[in-house]
């Protein structure tokens, strides 16, 4: 049998090296366009930054390993310029010599990836706008970023222009996954960095208000954050400096620009093949891998995915289902029955000394669907037991389903055990966790590590507090025109008061009951939401219309700007 | 409705807590013997060592938020001295007036915890002897620790000896929890400090191998490692000094003696109030806290609880269950259906850098029940990805059935991501998951918080392999007269290499099958059985007779020392 795989990193990489072991006798063939295969391109930005000093260290299998360890002919440099399913034949070009093969298959599994987003704006191709996808984009990126420091001032001859300085302010487009690693990168390197975002909010997949605390930590890092404004025109500037155009028409000048506007699957290949594409753009597969073609799989970022929680296709450009998926179809190609069971966005991006981690779905994608069937939560527990050092207060956000308490996502922000509670999330999620089994998990426990009721079952019990009828809530953005309770102490209201708010201390609540109304609707809040639940509990069985405001006045300090204006509570 | 709740930590508090939510009506008297109410216990250890500075740090919560923020009859230094079951009645002493009074109860909750094993052995009330269990416990510990720092050298009035210098020597008796923690607590401190364990490895829950690893980093630490011995007498020494004088004759002397030895359920009560013990020790209730009196319900250390694997009942001293526990008798008081399902195990410690965890059951436990139907793999992954700086290796065992391959515990080692692991691994065994699923788990990664494949896909993936078939597995332990085939590179075998072994690097095993005998079997290894894996593919296929021996040499490296020198490995 003779597999051609195209594309060596991520799924290619994983595909070919698991049929090897699957099936000692088949032939494979791997071609990887580049230079290299089985890079980290996901360390990438941080080797742009310095973080990772070694180029080396990225290569986390050579042409040698394959060749040698894995008896696999694996060709670098080499492309894939023709397709004929109906001969199943690949052309391929080796860009060294510039020769053209053709190579018959039994079965060819795509792994092309997904390419930079390259709008065709005026002055995109002028030196020192860049793309982060390749160990050469990389390297020459952080050619770019010495140039000042390893050469005279005075006239660059490969650029042609006077490079005066090392370069000091970055833009970078685009606000997703890459974009903000590169702003973090550039930053630690000393830049100054602008970041131009075309829509409301960085990070996509994020909710608007978590993004919000991913945008504060940036702001606080002394990032400029340029929202809703798209990039429209590159010029080039005296000095060998650019200047970046926007929308609204304002200038950013620029000694170096990061282009991160997003990935797009490639497709050529697929498209010569005559497979099927899907309507998100990306190659359509079974949950098998195969594509419309049943001797042709695709893995990887170029094809579309079926979300685990909502069923529906997306693209999801992650190295771990990557990964995956090249061993699945490996498997299916050796004659296994294996499945992807779909994609959950699991996620987690550094943002200086925080990290934010999404996985499931969240609650932009459940309006977007239409969906109604679900509640959200907000919670601000430490990090771990409060009275041992370090700890740092999560900001947490949970969406489940109201009619029989299915998790559905969980979107985590903090400085200090965030990749622990998202992945308790995603093996919940994965095993169809309710929030009622939140309540109950079993996490480890010792006071450097977490608490005796971890966030994650903290999560549960609000939650479930909700889904039991023991805490109706509503939201800052929702709140209508409701009678406001703030059971804060004093002290906290002299650093933030609500203007309209009757304050009532907890401790006090029982004994002045009577200054409530009881034909209005009351809405309960105070730092967190933990005592205005106290609260809520008091009041409901005194008989009072009550609701706890989700999340307290925390939620309510990150709430969406426009949604923050139009709360009644404030 | 009057609810008695008889001691005000992590079980009582919670309960008396959440019934208060539940009850705004019910009358509710919490009683505690000591002199602090929901104080945090668990952070004792660290408030000895320094690293939790003030002791009221260790209050969440005071007799005086039970009173106005639960309004909760809440009192201290008040303890019940008698139950009459029948006339549903408690007589409580209070502690501060001598007084003793009687109380009616509809529902009584007994949480009265573990006591502190104090055998009774010659000089244990010696001075200088300390148990880790209250409060004044850590306060005492402290003031004898500053002891020679604050006084002046000479007589010391409150034990009558002179105390010349500021403790130096510490013995820890029990290797524990409680023991480990004071350890690295009193190391912490620049204390010299023995661990004198009866047992042949410290933290019991452990299986010996992993136990290992942690008695390693705790010798690195300095730290002198008795095990297989147990303390026979304590004597007064010079200078108000003291010696530890164990069972095989040695003498420690020591400034300060700490008692970890464990804890027994204190069951006085339930005696008192004729409920069933169970036949480990503790009190005996249902899946909803209730003892065999349906009036009286306990929670806490006090009680046995279900193992969540095995189904067998036991004793398990952990704060999270406690916590949940109190609840739930909270819930069933107040009318609800709420249920216990046992307890999982989890746990994690803090070993100077590094942390050991573990959830489920152990090798040990299974083999105790005559369990067959299970295989355990050892791994060895980084805790991120190993380009990215500060990744450490974790060490892993992972046991599953072999029937279904439902997963059964985890104990992972390491200085990085620990938690992160073992809680995935707490939930997955919550949920029911198979180690089918664990290689379809969709975790966070990026760079500095994982791996595409993380280290929990790949012990499902290991796992999966042997089950089906890809992969047959030998251990050190049981590897009996088999050829062994060492796969690693040349340099690896100049640091250690096996006796009697043939190398035959990975690379160039399929162009050397003859060497290979055909007749017999054999095993291979490498590092940490990884390239073994490979290598038993190949040779699988190849028509060998071939066993990977399951984590190679580094599960060779800290296997129990009884077990290594029965292999035949070496």
């Amino acid at each position: 049998m003779k597999v051609i795989i195209v594309g060596g990193v991520a799924g290619g990489a994983s595909c070919a090296a698991r049929l090897r072991r699957l099936d000692e006798k088949a032939d494979i063939l791997m071609v990887e366009r580049g230079p290299y295969v089985s890079y980290a391109n996901c360390g990438l930005p941080y080797h742009v930054g310095g973080a990772i000093e070694k180029e080396s260290s990225l290569f986390v299998a050579t042409e040698a390993t394959f060749r040698q360890q894995f008896a696999i002919d694996c060709r670098t440099r080499c492309e894939v310029v023709g397709i004929s399913a109906h001969q199943k034949t690949v052309e391929l070009k080796n860009h060294v010599t510039g020769e053209i093969t053709t190579e018959p298959y039994d079965k060819l599994v795509l792994s092309p990836g997904a390419a930079p987003i390259r709008p065709p704006l005026e002055g995109i191709d002028l030196p020192g706008i860049f793309s982060v996808r390749t160990v050469p984009d990389a390297r020459q990126m952080r050619e770019w970023l010495e140039r000042g420091a390893t050469m005279p001032s005075g006239m660059d001859k490969s650029t042609g222009c006077q490079t005066m300085t090392k370069p000091q302010r970055a833009v970078v487009v685009g606000g997703g996954f890459i974009g903000l690693e590169m702003v973090e990168n550039l930053v630690q390197r000393g830049l100054e960095v602008t970041l131009i975002e075309q829509s409301a909010q960085v990070m996509p997949p994020l909710d608007p208000e978590m993004a919000n605390l991913v945008q504060r930590s940036m702001t606080k890092h002394g990032v400029r954050l340029e929202l809703n404004d798209g990039v429209a025109e590159f010029r080039e500037a005296d000095r060998c400096t650019l200047e970046v155009i926007t929308s609204s028409g304002r200038t950013h000048p620029a000694d170096i620009v990061i282009l991160a506007i997003g990935v797009r699957p490639e497709t050529t290949l697929a498209t010569m093949a005559g497979i099927e594409i899907g309507q998100r753009g990306g190659i359509r597969v079974d949950e098998q891998m195969r594509t419309s073609n049943p001797d042709i799989f695709a893995v990887g970022d170029a094809i579309e995915v079926k979300d685990f929680v909502t069923g529906q296709w997306s693209l999801v450009a992650l190295a771990g289902p990557a990964n995956r998926q090249g061993r699945i179809a490996a498997d299916v190609i050796a004659g296994r029955d294996s499945r992807y069971r779909g994609t959950q966005g699991t996620s987690i991006c550094q943002i200086f000394e925080a990290a934010i981690a999404q996985t499931g779905v969240s609650e932009k994608t459940l309006t977007r669907l239409g969906e109604t069937d679900f509640e959200k939560i907000y919670l601000y527990p430490n990090s771990h037991a409060g009275y041992y050092p370090g700890a740092k207060m999560l900001a947490m956000k949970v969406l489940f389903r109201k009619s029989d308490g299915r998790l559905l996502g969980a979107q985590v922000f903090g400085e200090d055990g965030v990749p622990k509670r998202i992945d308790s999330f995603a093996m919940a999620i994965q095993m169809g966790c309710t929030i009622y089994d939140l309540e109950e998990s079993e996490l480890c426990y010792a006071p450097p590590f977490g608490s005796a009721k971890d966030p994650v079952n903290f999560a549960g019990m609000v939650a479930a507090d909700i889904l039991r009828g023991d805490m109706p809530q509503c939201h800052w953005d929702s709140a209508g025109n409701a009678f406001l309770l703030d059971v804060r102490n004093p002290p906290e209201l002299a650093v933030e008061s609500i203007p309209g708010a009757l304050n009532i201390p907890l401790p006090e609540l029982r004994a002045r009951l009577s200054e409530l109304p009881r034909e209005r609707e009351i809405h309960v809040t105070c730092r967190s939401g933990q005592r205005a639940y106290y609260a809520t509990r008091i009041l409901l069985q005194e008989g009072f219309n009550v609701r706890n405001l989700a999340g307290g006045m925390l939620a309510r300090s990150h709430a969406a700007s426009d949604a923050r204006s139009g709360s009644s509570g404030g």
